[in-house]
């Protein structure tokens, strides 16, 4: 274990020492790829709530999605996190019984090696960083836990790209999982997600400040991450809520007809998308977008498993997957197929959100409730 | 009527004179714009197919969509039409009979006065090029009908961009516009909708050759248009559909994990993409994409008329109203919104198709079926 430079610790939470809620970094060493090559040298950040008990049976690992960090929740911080209400004393992931790791995945820019990080010529990998798998991503998370002594996950959980990194790991680990929630997402990323994140991706690297990916001395590509993050955000939520929301209104204080092409005052969608792209813009790094995209693309807990009902046969997990009825991104029918193909009778639960996919980041009385009734028997 | 100077026709179809499906050229004077301003001057291309009639009572107009253009049959050319097989003679729009008219918009590139032609200082309008509203364009067409001798169109028809034209021309024209055909379309465009489009305006407004919208001199900004087009396609296409053609697999001679994440074989998916924003890149002009998705973006057949059933309420014309069953970016149930506030029982029509949005331009023998039964009545 080591605490890395500060150019890699994005966050102010890395300054909390060992409090619940703040970021800890391990080295976990050099890790070879599925792909071939080995990343040197590898750091995760990493961050836990509650105490690991005696026998090391009381720990739960939850995943965040594609943008998310390892803050799941504030702990002894100041700072939300973004299952903020799932963890703590009493709360459906209770602190008074278990011990909660969450870890920013390797390729991420909350503080794990990623492209933003320092290569061994001491510039930043930028372009040069590897391509990353979900299964790779797993393999160095598995050293973490073993340094941390969790042999056995009592739960890992995640939802969308959190529920891939979540089912990987049952998968790669099957002795190390006993329970396994799989939330928003299928099992493997279909030509419809493959297709949503293409365009996404080359609005960045078309982005004039881009410059291959070595931008690190230079002004960010923010415009171009803004614009993937637009894409995203529309496919995140339900065009019932789009319309619900803003439907055809002029932003406050602006006039979509002002008369010219070239600027125009916006519609009031318009402007929410463009808050949407402001805020990852300034929190997030390209680089890793692309990283963690690609890893997300290549999501397919079948691939090379001989299909996809064997590469399931032997995990051990108890399973709880869930859908959000009104997600248009990772369709219920698809963890309907995932559920299918598990062994046993895996059933799958509905969360009913109008909101669409980010439903499993906002209806947290419903997600408490299935932890609470088929994960921990309340 | 002129015709214009050759970097105004794009098309080599500006070369056949007066036969079916040749583009030919009029100049409407200088146009009022509805959000001020008038843009002067203002040339239309456009094709006409078979004969008016000693009474001009069996002329024709057919919308074109965002991306479309005049010719939307060969005719006597060689270059297929986007609704080929609906215009000629024994076919749905039958050119022994009827009078086929279609107006390349105001504002795009296939020969009409859009912002790649020359304004009145002789530089291409470029970023000066005004604001153009679906209301604009239909008083220009009035006045190319009119010089044509057209005072009544028996039917004005279009499908998705194009309805919303057919509908605008019908509540702004009343009176000349016996049927009207509205095809996968609502009455305005939605959040949803505004929303898809702003990323895709935004990445070409990013792309580093598009000079704010002053390229003509220099490379024209293809990346940001192919993106563009990308996501539209997207939204043009089912999930089903992409995920029967394409799946995960991988393009022909590609690996997508070749290892290396600044570039790595393509899925097939991402190779069919890149194939639609090429060959739109080499046939359309950013600006112009720009101009009439503002365009769209501002349908409203309700702006200030008081209200959708009033601003319906003085339509005379018959109404086919059809949407896609499996439309996800022009909803079937918008279609049916459209219908209910239309005076009179308006019927919807639902075309049956697995494709999505792009069901209007490829079902051509349920949209024959629907013109013969309910506008025709053969």
């Amino acid at each position: 274990m080591s605490v890395l430079p500060q150019h890699v610790a994005r966050s102010a939470l890395a300054s909390l020492g060992g409090a619940a809620g703040a970021v800890r970094f391990a080295s976990v060493g050099d890790l070879p790829l599925e792909n071939g090559g080995v990343l040197p040298d590898v750091v995760l950040a990493y961050e836990t709530w509650g105490t690991l008990n005696a026998d090391a049976s009381n720990a739960v690992l939850v995943h965040h999605a594609l943008t998310g960090s390892s803050h799941v929740a504030r702990g002894d911080t100041d700072v939300a996190g973004w299952w903020d209400t799932l963890v703590g004393p009493g709360r459906p992931l209770d602190t008074d019984e278990v011990f909660v790791v969450s870890i920013n995945m390797v390729g991420g820019c909350y503080g794990s090696t990623g492209p933003s990080s320092l290569a061994p010529d001491g510039r930043p990998w930028g372009s040069r960083f590897p391509q990353i798998t979900l299964r790779d991503a797993a393999n160095a998370e598995k050293r973490l836990a073993e340094a941390l002594g969790i042999d056995v996950f009592s739960l890992v959980m995640g939802g969308s790209m959190g529920g891939a990194r979540a089912l990987e790991w049952a998968v790669t680990h099957p002795e190390a999982v006993q329970r396994c929630a799989v939330l928003a997402i299928g099992a493997s990323s279909t030509a419809e997600q493959i297709a949503w994140a293409q365009p996404q991706l080359l609005a960045i690297r078309n982005d004039p400040d881009f410059a291959d990916g070595n931008y690190y001395d230079g002004p960010a590509p923010s415009a171009g991450l803004g614009i993937a993050r637009r894409i995203a955000h529309i496919t995140y939520r339900s065009e019932a809520e789009l319309g619900a929301r803003f439907g055809r209104k002029a932003q406050a204080g602006e006039d979509p007809f002002s008369g010219t092409n070239a600027a125009r005052g916006r519609y009031a969608v318009e402007s929410y998308l463009d808050h949407k792209a402001t805020s990852l813009a300034a929190r997030f790094d390209a680089n890793s977008y692309i990283v963690l995209s690609d890893a997300l693309m290549s999501h397919d807990v079948a691939r090379g498993r001989g299909g996809l009902e064997q590469a399931l046969a032997g995990v051990s997990a108890e399973f709880l997957v869930a859908a959000v009825t009104s997600d248009r991104l990772y369709l219920p029918e698809q963890s309907f197929e995932l559920a299918a193909a598990l062994p046993g009778d895996v059933p799958v639960h509905l969360i009913d959100a109008a909101i669409g996919h980010d439903g499993f980041l906002t209806e947290m009385d419903q997600l408490g409730a299935l932890l609470d009734a088929h994960v921990f028997g309340r």
